[in-house]
């Protein structure tokens, strides 16, 4: 413990943003985590749950010290989960591990029993001729593999995005794909699929990859397969959700805030530990931590959003509710790992800021990427509507996707000494950014 | 490939009996277990599931060469597993992954609902004044740990094993343990509990790891707990169960064989992977190993035995059915990992021949124990009965009670190295054993 602090003291010394962001471990980011998951439990958009975890955080926020703490309440489509259940029923009686997809067609309480059609991959499903699924259960595989940068979540992801409703335009009666993650346990992989206008919404599901694997392997002995499927779930056009907020004032509260986004909603299989209560524990203690000796320049603003799993309705509202001027926003929305890249959009008038950025973070471990922001689904409509600085603190993902939208995600998954680095990183940018007394420019 | 060729063929001039059994790896073992979880699946001790593994495995022996292969009718004392649920209901709704333990007591299918009493361990509960529990359901943690040698299980399994009945002659309405395992994953650990004669049979479940975890945070603040509880499984007196056997016959029949054991009966949560398919697999792909050169000397009997994990009755029932004299037994029920130690229980007059079997293991890695055999529970009562000479293999259980009696015993938790080194020992062993020219005594 004292040669670690004394090595942050050594760092202090060296390099002024990230001293500011090092104190001694502490445990603030943990117990926010645990306590959200633990006095609230998961949070799924438009429920009575997460509803309470509003509530739950804006208590947080307040005893934390943040000020104009608000409830800014908003409405979203929603899925209201019912049964799932799932089975082979030929060549063998074999239970199978499902999980609805968000926005799934609705089954008889009974179920619907089918033939199986096998397609290896989304291409392979488009390709099928219209009308050949009619009545079938198409069961749709892929190979997402882990990536630290967690890339194989964009193209791969549509299986779960586009796969139903490609399937459904082509007859099927449901679907059930493999779990876009890359853990092997008998926990589901749940998220959102899409219906484009007039397309029929059918029952869509995610199965465990060790059931999906023993398909595969029944499949590749030449047996007929024969499914059934149970998915109760109901779509809801309008339920309540909101947003939290809350400031940590600068000591300049002419200059436009810094805005630090994450999402308070989660899926209801785990407790939404890694997904997001991760994200508004690192960024709520990153604040503090970096007003810690005394307020920044610049407001801090959290941006807790609700609603974003199943559309990003919270981060919309923020955006219209919120037209005044913001200098900069980040996201955190990508688990507990460590940071291990920095990703900046800056106006050519703020190089020198950019710089002192990337700087803060080198003792940390953090490389500076390319300049290739993604932003996230929060703070994303505000960026868009006010061409915002926006800076990426890239976590490793290599784990993210063995726990994403499972009922596994829950705070034992979460390593407290990567938690108290991703913090840290977190409290070195906002030293920076929000000590900036320069204009921050709208990025582009 | 051709590398490990050369240096199994440098084995085999160096040790004979290492020899015999380690021509270039074969996927015997691994296709015997994708073929049971994926043809058969679960095989729930009474169920029709199991008498379909008995029918596949029946036909598996004599495909792969073995003999006088029979299907021994018996009877077992089962349970049928009805809905299991449970969720925190006070002071936040929070559902928790658990499932029944065998012969648990059942709730009206509506449940149950009641204050929770926490006990950090067994010798806590046997502590509680008597009637002091009424109408309470008990939550019993405890703090097994992962081992090597899997020695956690003996004492930390009697919380699963007798913890229900103490708590029910303490009046509890119902009791919950934390899962026997070491994992964290929302995946509950099921095994039987045992009722003494004149205990009430009680509602008795596990719970997952993460979500124990979870009520011992809520409890550690202080908070009060309310549980409903549904479990509406029921116990079965008699139920058809049965073994499977199958020699591959030795040069001289006229000695007694070397008989190695198993179990074919699973839990019903996941597909009976490592529990014990691996154990059958090991046991009947090291039996054909140590014949790849021609017979061995005595006859090797496989036993593929019913109803272990519900009572063991396939053991009895074969050991009543098989009073001809036996030369020696061996059990793998341990999962598929690396065999790293040898125990055996051999007669003084044998003891070059146990010296003998240690020299074929150390060029695989395998030290000699001190002699501490425990045999195993299918070949236990015909060890018992004709005081058999044994051989235990110990296998690395660091990681076994991670997925013991979990949805997550599935094929893709074989390690294929670690299985081929476990067979290779295996068939080592028998092929000094099954050449064992000299009488094989009783051991005691």
């Amino acid at each position: 413990m004292m040669a670690t602090f004394r090595k942050l003291a050594l760092l202090a010394a060296l390099f002024p943003g990230a001293a500011m962001a090092a104190p001694p471990a502490d445990d603030t980011a943990w117990d926010f985590i645990a306590g959200l998951t633990s006095e609230v439990g998961q949070r799924l958009a438009g429920s009575e749950a997460e509803a309470r975890g509003r509530a739950w955080a804006a208590d947080k926020l307040k005893a934390m010290g943040f000020r104009n703490v608000a409830i800014e309440p908003a409405t979203t489509r929603a899925y209201v989960r019912g049964t799932d259940a799932a089975r082979l029923t030929v060549p063998v009686p074999q239970r199978l591990a499902v999980s609805a997809l968000g926005f799934s067609g609705t089954t008889p309480d009974a179920g619907i029993e089918a033939e199986v059609v096998y397609f290896a991959s989304l291409d392979a499903l488009q390709a099928a001729p219209a009308g050949s699924l009619t009545g079938k259960i198409v069961f749709l595989d892929h190979a997402m593999r882990a990536a630290q940068d967690g890339s194989g979540y964009g193209p791969y992801g549509q299986a779960r995005r586009a796969g139903p409703a490609v399937a459904s335009t082509k007859g099927a009666a449901a679907i059930v794909i493999r779990s876009i993650g890359t853990d092997s346990h008998r926990n589901p992989h749940t998220g959102v699929t899409n219906w484009p206008a007039g397309v029929t919404p059918i029952p869509a599901a995610a199965m465990s990859n060790p059931d999906a694997d023993m398909l595969v392997r029944l499949i590749g002995k030449g047996k007929a397969l024969r499914m059934a499927l149970t998915l109760t779930g109901r779509t809801a056009e309008s339920l309540p959700t909101g947003n939290v907020i809350g400031d940590l004032p600068g000591r300049n509260p002419a200059l436009p805030p810094i805005l630090v986004g994450c999402h308070l909603d989660s899926w209801d299989l785990g407790t939404g530990a890694l997904d997001d209560g991760a994200g508004c524990a690192i960024v709520t203690a990153a604040a503090l931590k970096a007003q810690s000796a005394g307020p920044t320049l610049r407001t801090i603003r959290v941006l807790l959003a609700g609603a974003e799993e199943i559309g990003a309705a919270g981060g919309a509202a923020y955006a219209k509710a919120h037209p005044e001027r913001h200098a900069l926003a980040m996201e955190s929305d990508s688990g507990s790992d460590r940071i291990w890249r920095v990703e900046m959009k800056f106006a050519p008038s703020n190089a020198a800021l950019a710089d002192k950025v990337a700087a803060s973070l080198a003792p940390l471990g953090i490389v500076r990427g390319k300049g290739e922001v993604e932003g996230g689904a929060d703070v994303g409509p505000v960026i868009k509507a006010q061409k915002l600085a926006v800076i990426d603190l890239t976590q490793d993902m290599t784990h993210y996707f063995d726990i994403h939208h499972t009922p596994d995600d829950t705070l034992d998954k979460i390593d407290r000494a990567a938690l108290t680095q991703n913090v840290d990183a977190w409290a070195a940018v906002l030293g920076v950014v929000a000590n900036a007394a320069e204009e921050i420019a709208p990025a582009d």
